[in-house]
């Protein structure tokens, strides 16, 4: 007997839509939670949907929808905010503790058939935009908020540790929000060929190459204005100072395991640098969906493999491969 | 007899370059002398020297000078600040009321064999940049000076109101600066051609499309993030608010003849408008020549013509002309 | 018989409050509806409760509010935004164009003896806040939103164009939020009085100054950091920039009585100031309270008059008489 | 026979003034040198003049000095950059690694009768600020650039970890610079209570009071807008981030002794904080003058003692002791 997605029975809320899936991307934390139940603090007790990043098909809209209609195709926001919060009425709804994110728990995922979503979290698709794209906005809306908030200056220098999924996310929405280059740093060979493909993106081996070193010839002796930190690996930390120019900037993505890390405090005293980090993303995915829709941004390269809902299992068996060729896994719920 | 530089016999100081001029381009403020002999309050009255667009190679350094060498190819920056003043030491360089700045009276240009200059405001130009672009490099760091003030965000969507050589500089400014696309609106034909062969640039020909209408529905209803005024024409100033989008802003680039404009501030308040505005450029040049040598801005197809120095005078009468089809002119003058 | 509030039979939603009106304060706009019947647009159709500037005591709570209880002394924010459009997404509430605003037809005021308010949109008084004090909260957010936008920089120096009601709410809040001093001018001496009367506030009668000459005296000929436009009318518009210092700030609050008004945007760029404007305001009642607890700000010296509800009509024809000595009259509804 | 100030033969040139200097604060770090002779890489090897905190009178001026003449009370700012630096033309001029600056082995400082000086860094102050007062620009100006990068919002609740010197100078600009109230905390009780007499800072003992239990309290579990880090001790580090408010900003203004600290990068990522650092100060001297001229700030409450230069060693014995009353101590050499 095949594998199913499952249904829900969710009314649909004046302000919603339904929507029926079509793909949904696999991500790390989903394969976390497949092969632990657990990511720090969120912990699966009961039978969890996993997935969070979905495109589809509108079938239904609430009556007072008015920027939807059925048959779009969308993107769906993971999360979804209390509107009464503080942090939502200034706009950082991302920092509201009260958001119901897809596939943490206990808040069910979007591998499913249907979803109910409301309307303001859900962004129709330009034509030219395929599902599989659209699958593809949540994990690049990561690497727009990391753009966001360095914010760039035309023809900046941007340096990215790490050539992971979101390594290269961020490596993309830095060329494409005005870096005139970015330098992709990584040990693993295979990582690094995949974001060297692009237009813009210079690799860097560093099993073979010296960053800083490498860094300060590339720019004269000045460093980059802006250093993505995309691994949470403890020796990334130690240098990141000496990669920035003097009032360059920082930002922190990559998440260390044990929490903390220690930072040449007094060196970036010394270049008055600024540090930013990310928490998922706010007021992204239309920006996003922008320059996916205006071939600015190709995301297409970055999927690795896609694959029916009834291999859903196979799937994340080899996603939890962690194989270095492979940048996103898709399922396609209904194709 | 024919028609060669002028020499100066300008002392090299300690911070200082000697450069031999390759090639300058022909601005509209140089036809303007050209033929009026005065722009507003800067009367020619001695003979000066045109051009302020200049690229070429170090043939003598100062001794205190450590970021070039001789042999090196370069673009030089035509404003120099008194370093002293209260401007300067702000970064605000370009705001400085003692700017020397070539070219406008009383200080001669560049259109000459040699310039002594400060190596300061003199910037190497990569291997991959031709003299030509280095000579591009002045007038799109007015575009540059626009795009930065903007402050953009990744993905956003732009205007440019006019489709000149300064309109075409902001647009290609913008859309290697973060933006998705960028809208060029112009009355006329030709220049919107020129526009229109860049990707991520629209053309919108204002004789027969209705730019407000037009822009609204590209943008679902919302407007523009950023609107650039780059004509200084009274009728363009009229509906910049309408637009905008809430929260956008308007950069004002282009000089009305009057010197006054007419705006429509209660709009601008509904929406809570930004609006900026430009002096020509600071802190632009290494930014610019850092986009081109990556290849995200092309500027070649935007010099219409290249002459030798003795074709001078007919390259500055059909300036003159101002050919909608004429972008920029260039002069070569030690080849 | 005397005048008593209407009461109205709304309903408590989950994240709702109702507060029992304790003092209502007198805005020009609440003047202007009751003399003309309109204001722009917004006319007034069918009899329309005034009032938007209040505070009150919380007599019932919705079921899901959790920051408010019965009893609390509140200060009311009059607009609530969809929070559903992209506006509020962004933090932008204020520029929702589906804003429903006191006292702004068709919508009712809240010079009545209960509202039914969302609980987001009111704001706990500290007991050292009083309630005619949380009704003056209102207006002064406006003056806040003003110098947020400003972006002060500490120890910059402000002028203020025009001594009314928000040009002393500006004042205020800019001397507060970071200015060294404020230049308030105005043609009339009893507004420049009232101005005067607080420690960092300098009030200069253009009927017998030279503004702009006395301003370039007073900061060595550099200019104001910032330059607050707060009368709307149009000789204001004329020298902005000249008051202005090299890469300062004009902010736009009043509003010109035909809309537009001339700008001088040349002289705009060779300062390359920048333009900002205010529509009401955004997320600034916590930190106006913020500011009046501490101290910092003192706004009772601004209540010209207290009256009971039963003088309502009296107190509206005196407010119509635009005394120069009044700068804000207020109506206790529950004393 | 009685200690004198030496005297210098440098030439005025015509960009300088030379000064008779009045008072000179006493810093840590001139303490520094005089105890151990070494901070960090600056080792002391030949006699060196201390103090770098200097006010004093314009005794000559070059004749390219304009803003400057003979008889001016003034305040000199202590580094001297190059001003042809790429840091110098972007206006951060104190991260110029070619700065010269005073008591900065191998640069003589300031404790010395005359200094020859750059006009460009030298600010007059106003008849109603002191020798005494003008000394003090130096450390305040410390915590006006804190301040400055803390990018405050007027109404911002701050908290300064640390009530030294330092930590006092920061919370008087952040409180000046727009803070409704700033909470500062510390270990030291008499540190604690210098602080507390001023309106706007509220001492929290650390030994008694658990500080972010505290400051949830003070915030209505929303935390601080803006955290100074002012102790660099690596207890201080740990909870940075519980202390900030969701989208809140830290400033590390203080040196761990190792240089670097143990940073919680998970907590500052869940609330998306910003990070800003500081060395030193760009053009802060003015703005530091106009709030101590205002009446904003009142400094001379922190003067500790002032002696006369013939009492210099005997200032460097107490300094050296650390007394927790002392704030500072001044030198008075040309009285």
């Amino acid at each position: 007997m095949s594998l199913r997605p499952f249904e829900t029975n969710q009314v649909v809320g004046p302000h919603d839509v339904k929507i029926a899936v079509h793909t949904v991307g696999v991500c790390g934390s989903d394969v976390h939670y497949y092969e632990e139940g657990q990511i720090g603090p969120f912990v699966v007790k009961e039978p969890m949907i996993l997935g969070h990043e979905a495109s589809g098909t509108v079938i239904e809209v609430g009556h007072a929808v008015t920027h939807l209609k059925v048959g779009d195709r969308v993107a769906a926001e993971p999360g979804i905010p209390d509107p009464n919060s503080r942090a939502s009425k200034l706009g950082l709804y991302n920092l509201d503790p009260a958001v119901r994110f897809w596939a943490t728990p206990p808040i069910h995922g979007c591998l499913i058939g249907h979803v109910v979503h409301p309307a303001a979290f859900t962004y129709r698709l330009p034509d030219n935009v395929s599902f599989a794209e659209g699958a593809m906005v949540e994990p690049f809306a990561i690497g727009m908020q990391s753009a966001a908030k360095a914010r760039i200056k035309p023809g900046d220098v941007a340096v990215v540790i790490g050539a992971g999924p979101i390594g290269i996310m961020i490596a993309l929405a830095a060329l494409a929000g005005g870096c005139a280059r970015v330098i992709v740093a990584d040990l693993a060979r295979p990582k690094l060929d995949i974001a060297a493909q692009y237009a813009g993106i210079a690799p860097v081996d560093v099993t073979k190459t010296d960053l800083v070193e490498h860094l300060l010839r590339e720019t004269g002796g000045w460093g980059a204005d802006i250093v993505f930190e995309a691994t949470g690996a403890a020796p990334a930390y130690r240098n990141l100072a000496e990669l920035a120019c003097p009032g360059g900037a920082i930002v922190l993505v990559g998440m260390p395991a044990k929490g903390t890390a220690e930072l040449d405090i007094v060196r970036i005293q010394t270049k008055e640098l600024r540090l930013e980090s990310i928490f998922r993303y706010a007021n992204m995915y239309d920006r996003a969906i922008e320059l996916i829709a205006s071939g600015k941004v190709d995301l297409k390269p970055l999927i690795s493999g896609t694959f029916p809902f009834e291999e859903s299992i196979a799937v994340f068996e080899r996603a939890a491969e962690h194989r270095p060729t492979d940048v996103k896994l898709q399922i396609v719920v209904n194709g």
